[in-house]
């Protein structure tokens, strides 16, 4: 607890320029904390001596875009030529809120964060490309201004908000029915506030269909040595 | 005045991700506020319609890490594989400064910032590296922190001070005798704050003698359509 997690992204050099690319574009679905070199895989920055093909609690290996195998090690599968992206997770955000007496709904209730398509397209890196996908913290209307002061603080982590108050606006038909996760409830006297979501990167490389591309299992990501409060700006 | 002036980085595709790495892990010599496709020449984003190869006012063409030529128009040199960096530059920061009644005394004595060489080494990225290079201001000691929350500001411009005070422990020996630029007067009550310089990223770059490269020439920055004041993070 305290400690930055990140989710990962391990793909072929070819592709590397191109979700780089992607990444810069769209900062705040996909902040990029920090990218090794092509073949590289002892870190010597925020986790100094960790090994990407052994350190992150379990692995997919997708092929093609589709998922063929979870592991907890990827040394066998290792490519000289593989680059290692490190994104930020909403993991340390929600930790601040939660800090500052913020309610974070889907913790409250055990689930998992509802997450929704909307109708905002990223902008193209390369053959990497989709729409913005968002999750849903419903807040306090007298906390909203808070809420978007706290993420604010953290752009390597989704930073502020991308939208609050009017699901239709961005696309989303219904609160209920989340693409992917859970839906929360929704109070009275609370307003559904949306932040970009690291499912966004995952989708458009899924859908590049790179020829073998790796990442963390949802839910395991990786832990580094760096404290969530030395990713604050100010 | 007012509108975000970028430095320019033209680099064939096979140089382009080193390129980008040693960017991000140096982001406050390096910040790179925009990167367009291999190949691409019309922006489409920050200054929409312009045409790189036509509309910088000034460039510099480099081979092997020597300056060959300076012209107005890149366009018999084009290459389809030309990936294009705009990196942020510290006359927006300026610009905020001189606006809160900082003094930036370069520009009180209508010099070149005086800029140095400092001991402390950027991260490498692939092929590219260098010492942090830094430009040095003389604030006035009741002011320093205000220019630090000022700068805090524009993380991509610069961002906020590498060093505040003794220039020794960054190994710059003599302020009189900047590497580049013109020295300025420190006067009494007022102590040096060193800023990342963007003379980092162009000395990694010829450093590296790619075979070709292109940039702005100093004091021909691409002037965008953003204004200053919407690089601001808070």
């Amino acid at each position: 607890m305290g400690y930055v997690q990140a989710n990962v992204v391990i793909l072929p050099y070819r592709y590397a320029f191109d979700f780089f690319l992607f990444c810069h574009r769209n900062p705040k679905p996909c902040p990029v904390l920090e990218v090794l070199a092509p073949g590289q895989y002892e870190i010597d920055s925020f986790a100094s001596g960790a090994d990407i093909r052994t350190d992150v609690p379990r692995y997919n290996v997708f092929r093609h875009g589709d998922l063929k195998d979870t592991r907890k090690d990827i040394q066998e599968l290792w490519q000289d030529d593989f680059v290692t992206f490190f994104l930020g997770c909403s993991f340390t955000f929600e930790d601040a809120l939660i800090k500052t007496h913020i309610p974070v709904r889907h913790i409250e209730e055990g689930k998992n964060v509802p997450m929704y398509i909307t109708n905002i397209p990223c902008r193209d890196g390369g053959i990497f490309r989709g729409p913005l996908i968002v999750t849903m913290r419903p807040i306090p209307l007298e906390k909203v201004t808070r809420a978007v002061q706290i993420t604010a603080r953290y752009p390597f982590v989704h930073g502020s908000p991308v939208h609050i108050g009017s699901p239709e606006k961005i696309g989303i038909k219904d609160l209920s029915g989340p693409d992917f996760g859970e839906a929360v409830k929704v109070k009275q006297g609370e307003t559904p506030v949306f932040w970009a979501c690291g499912v966004t990167p995952q989708a458009a490389l899924l859908n590049a269909k790179p020829d073998i591309c790796i990442t963390h299992t949802p839910g395991h990501m990786f832990v580094s040595d760096m404290l969530n409060e030395e990713l604050a700006t100010s």
